[in-house]
């Protein structure tokens, strides 16, 4: 096990509210009053909606009270603000969880396993659960329960239904569909909501559905994509957190369009949900802010 | 004017027939046979459609013979592999003529002219056509015919009859539509067919027709696109040339977008030009083979 | 000419001080105070000397002063945190000013005429001054002054004084070397000192000097660069605003690697141009903070 | 363990000699003359030293003899073009095994075990070396023999006699330097000469040496590199296969550079590897063709 230092404790505050003047003075001004020591800051309007964003993360040992008291005391200042429920306070210093959904394809599975076992990606993957059974043994290699899921071709509703109580049974704060290659139920997506994070491959919103590679070897683009999402009821059509690209020719068959394009699943994915459980995506109507 | 050195002239041969082994050992023996010196040769066979595309650049001089005769004397081997009419021997001391359509935006235009004045693309502009008179001192100003053809919104068919005799006068290697923002008609598409170069400013197929960026912009993408492709007469669907991509984020505006965008849209286009006045795109079906 | 609606008038702040609690609360505090509506607002702290730095963007129109007045009352605000002079109120109601410095490449002159040209960078070129007389007729034709000041081989300090005079009579916001191959001796680094940006043609601190090119050929890189960068007595070692690459190949000649390298000299330039036009660009030491 | 269809069995011609009219012709009409189907071909001419490159791959069951024949019939057509030793023949039936050495950072490791676990890269991992014991684990969960062999700070002479014997053992294609961290003695550069790849953690030639990332930081640049090249006796200074490059800014502490670092040295050190393995890279003098 590598020895990585654990970083600061810190709450990260993320907040949205209609923009008028004042804000940012608002905010800072009640986190100075309690001697909050900001270390990261992020500001965003956006013009067409004339909606404000903010993140900010305070040391948590710089204010003389802790995150519940926190958000019992920075909610009168988002009620001022007109922020409704738009709003949280997290702290690091809780242990982020996910639970991540796997089919057949292992390159998501492998590099993510590779980033939290190297101390990188600071999660508790705390269950794998596979529609096939091809990923248990490198799962459990590293300490973490496998669960077989079969999905019958005619009959997948049982199916979703364990595959919900599992998750369900760690409350992750990410739910992370690696390759799944199942279409989620509405009802799953709903549940799920800003915590359902996917990889498609494709840079969307070119290629979706099914077998985005072979649809961008006959349309002969010269770069593949992977795009990271919320998952939502619509499907590939959710807020997008990231995006890449790699380069492809006319040598390149849809084999190879494959294996070039994984580089790129991979990396997308791992840097959508850092983000994501850095609470540094905020998602406003189909899009995200990332700060 | 910069002194630029001319290169040495070349005879490329472009060339495609059904693949069986054999080939090469026999359009390379027959430059052989003749003292042909090959300075650039690139292969490429389609596992789908079992076809097979060379290009060969072969010293003008290392042959006894000109081009005329040359094709005379290749077109036996063309014959012999069954390459009907894919494929074509061109003369890099015959000098590339090209025509570009323009309609206000400039930064295509700028880029080209700049380019072509700094002798760093190597092709005569015989003029330019814009359907507004924007950008005509601009052109004139590099000593180079502008014709302004309005396109009135009702009647766009004499207007494009005047285009295509103004295009004709000049029998262009390249008809070049610089974001000249008019459908072309079928007409013309077949009339130009493999010849007529768009840049499209999106990562096709995303966001086909008008105000990709817009479209960009409502799908929250994390990346904008530019593509260079060949017209037909199915809108944005000919076959690539190149395309690539730049980084955008929530604090980009739609205006932000065509900023950025207009950087890679001059290069993709520049780059496509580029190749294709240089005989390294081949069209197979609606894909292309870049040499 | 284009017509580009003018954007809104704007006041700029960049801001530098000994990183603290309350910094943000103070400031957006005083902003606030005044009806300020902050449209940009950036912040970074340097771990490694704790410095704060901040970049606020503040509607003009929304405060009950100008720019001198809001200059005097920050003054206050930045002498509360220990500022000192390492803080800056622009007004994006003053037209910025850059003068060109060339030699006989054009490319980077053409790319900025273009942009200048067409709306997309917002600067006057007070006038372009070139050791050659290349570029005299292209700059010209913009409605631009042409100066040729020749660099005789054995006495370049008359030259550089004039070039000094030439520049001075401007004032300019920016002085740019655009591919200008003269080494500035160190006094004009001082007097143009945060004002003088130059290109270079590599990955900075990889070939420094003459020929970069040449010498990314010789070690066999994958990649060639560009740099833009502050003019410091140090030889293309001043601190760093942008960098990009490009791939090459080993069928690459040294000069399809200058020309590759063009485009992102254009774009790198360019785009370093801007933000420190906009104020984005904030120097610590040797290195930048670019909001 | 995935079902991976094994490719059709094939022969690689790699192949230099000092560039003339007919090589091509030679090549071709040889392997023509043996019904050998040419499935890849790529040629390249070093115009600075005037020497041919190419590289053939044929299919094994088109030809009538098996890969020890086809090296002694195609040692005549080398010797006709005055190949010399340059020239080799290898036969994709044959397993390729590679040895890994590594230290305590495992981010190249986890990622080369994930690409052949899931039958991405093709090769058998014969044995992974390592200095500290940190990755045996996962190694070894692998199915893949593990060796420690510690690094006393004052006596390495014997730690890497007995590293050169383990390898030995194996007589691997390829030594995978993944981030090993110990300069390899000279007489262990020529043992494993054209065979050693490492993988350095900057864009090379900057930042040789210890902690390129600090370097990198101090220096103020904008973007970081990684660099997989042939171990040679001069320090980080061997023929290069690959580069890549990924964004950085001020934001960004050394850890963070990285972390983010790690994402391209993981792609660039396993394409190089892939390249390699495949017989794609020719070593010229200090430089790489790579087809």
């Amino acid at each position: 096990m590598p020895v990585v230092t654990a970083p600061e404790r810190r709450y990260v505050i993320t907040f949205g509210c209609p923009d008028r003047t004042g804000i940012i003075a608002r905010i800072s001004g009640f986190l100075a009053e309690h001697g909050g020591w900001i270390v990261e800051a992020a500001y965003h309007t956006d013009p067409d909606t004339g909606w404000f964003f903010t993140r900010q993360v305070v040391r948590a040992g710089s204010l003389p009270f802790d995150a519940d008291e926190l958000r019992a005391r920075f909610g009168e200042v988002a009620a001022d603000l007109s922020a409704e429920s738009s709003w949280e306070v997290s702290d690091t210093g809780e242990r982020r969880r996910a639970v991540v959904l796997v089919s057949k394809a292992g390159h998501c599975l492998y590099d993510l396993l590779g980033r939290v076992a190297s101390g990188e990606l600071d999660v508790d993957i705390a269950a794998v659960i596979g529609n096939h059974e091809s990923l248990a043994d490198i799962t459990r290699a590293h300490g973490i329960p496998f669960h077989h899921v079969p999905f019958p071709a005619g009959d997948k509703a049982a199916a979703f239904e364990e595959v919900r109580k599992l998750v369900g049974e760690h409350d992750p704060h990410a739910v992370v569909l690696a390759r799944f290659m199942q279409i989620l139920p509405a009802d799953l997506c709903r549940e799920w909501a800003g915590r359902a994070i996917n990889i498609h491959h494709s840079f969307l919103p070119s290629f979706i559905g099914a077998k985005p590679y072979h649809q961008a070897h006959t349309r002969g683009v010269k770069l593949v994509g992977a795009t990271c999402h919320y998952v939502t009821a619509d499907l590939d059509a959710g807020p997008i957190i990231d995006q890449d690209v790699i380069r492809v020719d006319h040598g390149d068959s849809v084999e190879d369009m494959v294996r070039k394009g994984r580089d790129i699943e991979k990396v997308t994915l791992a840097r959508g949900l850092r983000w994501h459980l850095e609470n540094r995506v905020l998602v406003h109507g189909n899009r995200t802010v990332v700060f």
